[in-house]
């Protein structure tokens, strides 16, 4: 029997179709488009003049901008899909509302090495990518004209990605997007009602059971959450309760740059590298610490068709129930459970 | 410049990005699998043992079921997402709820000939699977377990289509779908301010400034939306009000028949049969008539990609304007405006 679960914060329901359940053999590899000829990637360190210029690095030895020796590289997003230049203009027309088009479009380059994957680097390196998205977004949020900021990452061309080399992406925009305003509006519900916060009696659960568990560490926990749109999705949440990545302490970063990577190795080996995206949902810019919500990192891997039917409800059909996706995970790779 | 588009009902921002415009001719053409060789197809008129039983069938000259001689027919989903039998079981686990998947999930071929689209066939028989479409809703909602039916079409395999055969489905499900609710709510929101329906005022708006019109007749008009998701996006409004497509009248049909096919047809010789979804949204089995909401129908050509920033956010980037759009359709074929 099929049966029909929802998430707890968005509301949204999914279709766990157990009868059409398929293993992660069933699910064929992409063909990914052959690399790039050594010296032709734009993302390598010694090319750094094939990228606008840059906006930040880190040099751990010191030396100019946009100059080989950077362990993580920001540049603009050469096709940006928002300008940083102007004003909102925002207008009326008739019934619609339009604003100029303004915001921020970075690409976070992940290290200089020719690199496909974020697992192809060490922890430590890891941990300096989630550097960089906490300080761009720190960074951005002195803008006042911008109120939100999405670090997300594409891998595989299904996923949108168009560079093979390893990077993420961060767009910052005028006006909060409807996702993390709803998932806010969802988690304010619970606590009204409960007085708690709807992700720390997430993970908290999710541990108690464990069935859905792949990673936990003691500051964070990577699992397969309950109503997943998205065959193999996982999530990412950290155990202290934080509605704004920004506040991240070192030692948190260190500790999710392991478990980041470790949850992205167990992916790519029950799968076969599958392309997916991740995003990382943190509060809008000008929010103070909200009680009732909790920053996370979602992970999709784009190996199940959105069709129609998605597309006119919202309801999502998984045909792998997270439960067996998780056991998949757990038993990918050697390693016991902890990261 | 780009520009950031509201939906006036979800509240969704689109972003308009002209900068990154693309022309018809620069979407690649979809690579399908051939055809099935002759007699193979479970859809095909004289196969009709290849597919479960029936549940409804147009016989036009009489006949049993299962056997040849029908215009459209209506048989179970082979492998279906929900499941007719059983009760709904409705249960917590902790934070968490879920239900079985009760519900029906029905095929609806829209020809015996072998057809690969809509297009494929005559504007009466376009009619007929409107007819189809009116018939099994109202069918569907004497289950009292049921309480909203998409209509929905998936074409091409990037789209989710499985089989070639010009075909519908139609999944009625125990709960109202987050999209349709959300659209209900931000047109009722839109219907306590000014006290009118948000989609009669935009297809009024649409008619009168015409710049993204792409068809209009005496009952319907095509348009591509203010704010639309995806490229060459078309939706597809009855002038007169009704938020319920049950109550669609022969004559309305028979239009809507002939705008839908010419709808697809433009779009099939623009961007040379790219895949596309279509969904009917309509009002749950057990509203009343609503004077804020107005059935309507979603085309969505499946030729940008959906990445990171879109999951994220529920932002789309779009990089072909509307009124570019609605203007590369209107010439596509040598027709005038009206179908």
């Amino acid at each position: 029997m099929p049966e029909l679960r929802k998430d707890p914060v968005l509301g949204r329901w999914v279709i766990i179709a157990s009868e059409r359940e398929r293993r992660p053999s069933d699910f064929p590899a992409e063909k990914e488009p052959p690399s790039p000829p050594p010296g032709a990637c734009p993302f390598c360190e010694g090319s750094e003049g094939k990228t606008p210029p840059e906006i930040a690095a880190f040099r751990p030895g010191g030396g100019p901008p946009n100059s080989p020796g950077w362990t993580v590289r920001v540049v603009p997003n050469k096709y940006p899909a928002l300008r940083v230049e102007g004003g909102l203009d925002k207008k009326g027309d008739g019934i619609y509302d339009r604003m100029n088009g303004i915001g921020a479009h970075e690409v976070l380059i992940e290290t200089g090495r020719h690199a496909r994957s974020l697992t192809d680097v060490s922890p430590e390196q890891a941990a300096e990518v989630v550097r960089a998205y906490q300080e761009r977004l720190l960074d951005l949020r002195r803008d006042r004209r911008l109120v939100y900021g999405l670090v997300f990452k594409n891998v595989g061309a299904t996923a949108g990605a168009s560079l093979e080399h390893t990077h993420s992406q961060l767009i910052a925009t005028p006006t909060v997007p409807r996702t993390p305003a709803d998932e806010i509006a969802g988690a304010r519900r619970y606590y009204d009602y409960r007085g708690r916060c709807i992700y720390c009696d997430m993970w908290l659960q999710e541990v108690q059971s464990g069935s859905r568990v792949v990673i936990e560490t003691s500051a964070h926990v990577a699992f397969a959450p309950y109503a997943p749109r998205f065959a193999f999705e996982l999530w990412v949440l950290p155990k202290n309760h934080a509605s704004d990545f920004g506040t991240i302490s070192p030692a948190e970063r260190a500790d999710l740059g392991r478990v980041l990577r470790e949850a992205l190795r167990r992916l790519e080996t029950s799968l076969s590298r599958p392309p997916y995206n991740y995003v990382l949902h943190t509060a809008p810019f000008d929010a103070p610490e909200l009680p009732h919500y909790h920053w996370h990192i979602e992970v999709i891997p784009r190996i199940t068709k959105v069709a129609g039917f998605e597309w006119g409800t919202g309801f999502y059909i998984n045909p792998v129930p997270p439960e067996r996706a998780a056991a998949y995970l757990r038993e990918a790779v050697p390693e016991a459970r902890g990261a």
